[in-house]
């Protein structure tokens, strides 16, 4: 079997796009979330057309080797991690942005495209592509799109799906599926588009996307305010959402990570309102934009912020971001993290900070919180020592005690990551029996041998296939 | 079998809401468009919990007869349509909002709830639930999502389902499905909230719906613009979204439907701008939105518009849009109305209106357009003589030569009434062989016994089903 396949390969994509020795195959494994499992590639193949990805799939379904496609590998719950004997199908070479048409505020892309240098060729026509993961400056669109992935804009912007018009995707028997449309506005059908969105390589290959573009906005304005508590944070987010105002990012920042960024940024904190943080940004622009601001900084100052400071410098307004963007870093620089991506209802961000507190306190470890606000999609971080066994299953053990927690506040187990090969059957306990009947239904009906990367969103059948 | 069926049906429901006579029954046989085939009923069930939905289902289920969902017929492609023998279950007395959250800017509606009174129940709240049908007073949000209904809003808020969290919808089996969720980002499992808004009764019953809402925006400005040509009127298009502004409203009018409006509301046309009218709304708000009038006021007159008045009196502005608003009326008016529901990407407008008048010179009949500017979503309606068959034919061939036009201009054969039993053959024009093989497989995983709404969306397969 295996010779044919690897000639059936090579023949597909050429022996330049195709990687065996297993020295280089092993880099494509796993992507950045540690606790999922990953096996080793039988093979790893970079097509560079729709056609090769089509050629590629054919020959994999006739060896009935599992395909696992993979964008930047920048993902955090394992849904392109290997299995053992599968083929990894790298899209990174699909990376031409097929069309940009201002007209029409849309744009065709091959999933290779990477999110950032999207949102550039929009910018230079005054246009906007939102979804801003935090991987934009190397993660690609295949990826956002098989994630439905997030990012700091959905408060105010929505996520990668609510952009997608259409797709081109390579099914199972290697047909060419074509959802969606052209046009602002479309109901011919079942909206298979979504159906795609989100289902992390599991139903087909996308090969290409017609995404919305928005106009670009104005540069935003930036608003921090520091408390003396969780609760006084989290009701300053409820006023928010109260008076009507839709920030363009609204962070917090609980105690343990506003501490670990400021040891990594070598700043202080000051002694007062050192147990959360908002930072928010408005990009309405204007005296609009002067207003929503204003409004918000009285809210916060009314919910007993005891410190908040505004400023319309975008450089300044970066600063202030930056103990924000470094936190993962900053407390990766303390341990080894696992992180978690739960959302739950925006009134209950104070409950869920609390309570990953608690968690953490009971497991002996350390949990920081840094999440999106506006949204409720939070990412509690566990802290613990890699070299420790007994540490990692305590850790282990309140990264699942977080995902109950989340799911007991009305939330969802994940946010803006995915299921992947992490929670398939935290899945279950979200969906119930009779979604996971559904889920299994709509995968059967579209890939019926399972050649979609197994394991991934709901897990493996016991048997359903034998390692090749 | 007809007597144990209507035995366990008026077990399920009472029999207070229980039609089986002809004379009662024949008022749910179909929908607004004069169309789409029907047929009879054999009853009608008027359940007012999800339990009484449950046990319809399965009564039909049992007994094989097909099932086929209404909210308030308001629907214009026979979606709703009975067939010969089915039972027609019909989701009004389902009317409760459940739940309205202002602080999580959600609702918890049932499916009988009106669009407008979730609506004014939102408003009451500071609330905004955009999408808004022109049947908005009457038409009810199951039938909305079983649509994916747009509106006037479109082009700057969206349609249905860009509103909908999640869903519990009874399935062929009578359990319960219950799809995403409260929070305002999730990506847990497949997107099947997004799998049954739009798939127009095919797949299951809804039954309940959580909905986001957004804050009430601020009271519209209003502008119109008229132009003696329709060209000139597409490039007015062009330009506003070129400039990157999002009018909360754009209509466009051709030259026949505003004749057919002002013979209507007994008014006069100037002479100069008669060929096509440009409605605009900004509910933007202060000094942002008079400049956002302000602007479009401009480069509608740098395109060529002979005539342009902008008002800030919401009185007012209602005056100017009633040509819009009784278009339709007006055209009923003047002879019997095939209305059809196609979009075309935005820059595409005036060859779609143009080809329109094109096809009505062909057919020797009137085609009229008006339609969503600001998404490219276009209504043009075919008028014609009811009692001549001669006429209905050609009516008939004007219609689907339309439809191919849309296509031709890389548009979509539905922009937000849906297929209903009136262009299942057109699907498959659109999404090709592929997607039809991939709507049949999805279609027969969830409801495999083809007991939900036979003939929508997918053509009867023959020998499917007997009649009973």
């Amino acid at each position: 079997m295996t010779a044919a396949l690897l000639d059936a390969l090579r023949g597909a994509v050429g022996s330049g796009n195709l990687l065996t020795d297993p020295a280089a195959t092993a880099g494509y494994a796993h992507d950045m979330m540690p606790l999922a499992p990953y096996g080793r590639p039988y093979a790893v193949v970079m097509p560079s057309t729709t056609e090769q990805v089509q050629a590629c799939v054919r020959a994999c379904a006739g060896a009935g080797v599992p395909v696992v496609t993979r964008g930047a590998g920048t993902g955090l719950t394992g849904a392109a991690n290997a299995l053992d004997g599968c083929v990894v199908l790298v899209t990174a070479r699909m990376n031409r942005i097929v069309e940009l048409d201002p007209d029409n505020r849309l744009a065709v892309v091959e999933p290779g495209v990477v999110n950032q240098d999207l949102k550039t060729a929009a910018a230079a026509q005054g246009l906007f592509y939102p979804p801003d993961p935090s991987s934009l400056d190397t993660c690609t669109l295949g990826g956002n799109l098989a994630t439905n992935a997030g990012g700091l804009c959905c408060g105010k912007y929505g996520v990668t799906g609510d952009y997608v018009l259409g797709l081109e995707a390579v099914l199972a028997d290697g047909s060419l599926l074509r959802t969606g449309r052209r046009t602002v506005k479309g109901v011919a059908g079942y909206d298979l588009t979504r159906l795609l969105v989100g289902s992390e390589g599991t139903l087909g290959v996308i090969t290409r996307a017609t995404l919305a573009l928005r106009p670009l906005p104005e540069a935003p304005g930036t608003l921090i305010a520091a408390f003396d508590s969780v609760k006084a944070a989290g009701e300053s987010v409820n006023r928010v959402v109260r008076a009507g105002l839709v920030p363009s990012l609204m962070e917090i920042m609980d105690a343990t990570s506003l501490r670990a960024s400021a040891a990594y940024l070598r700043t202080e904190l000051a002694g007062a309102g050192d147990q959360a943080l908002l930072l928010c940004q408005s990009d309405t622009g204007g005296a609009a934009g002067e207003d929503e601001l204003d409004r918000m900084e009285k809210l916060f100052r009314q919910a007993g912020a005891v410190y908040t400071h505004a400023t319309r410098d975008a450089a300044e307004g970066a600063l202030l971001l930056r103990a924000r963007r470094v936190s993962l870093t900053a407390l990766e620089a303390r341990g080894a993290c696992m992180t978690e991506d739960v959302a739950v209802p925006r009134t209950r961000i104070a409950d869920l900070v609390d309570g990953c507190a608690e968690i953490g306190a009971r497991a002996g470890l350390t949990v920081a919180v840094v999440g999106h606000a506006g949204d409720g999609n939070m990412h509690p971080t566990v802290l613990y020592d890699r070299a420790s066994p007994e540490e990692y299953a305590r850790a282990r053990e309140a990264f699942d005690a977080i995902l109950a927690l989340a799911l007991a506040l009305g939330g969802t187990i994940t946010g803006e990551h995915g299921v992947g090969k992490l929670k398939q059957e935290w899945l279950e306990r979200e969906v119930g029996p009779v979604g996971m009947r559904v889920h299994r239904a709509v995968k059967d009906a579209l890939d019926p041998a399972g050649l979609f990367n197994p394991g991934a969103v709901l897990a493996e059948r016991p048997g359903a296939r034998d390692a090749p």
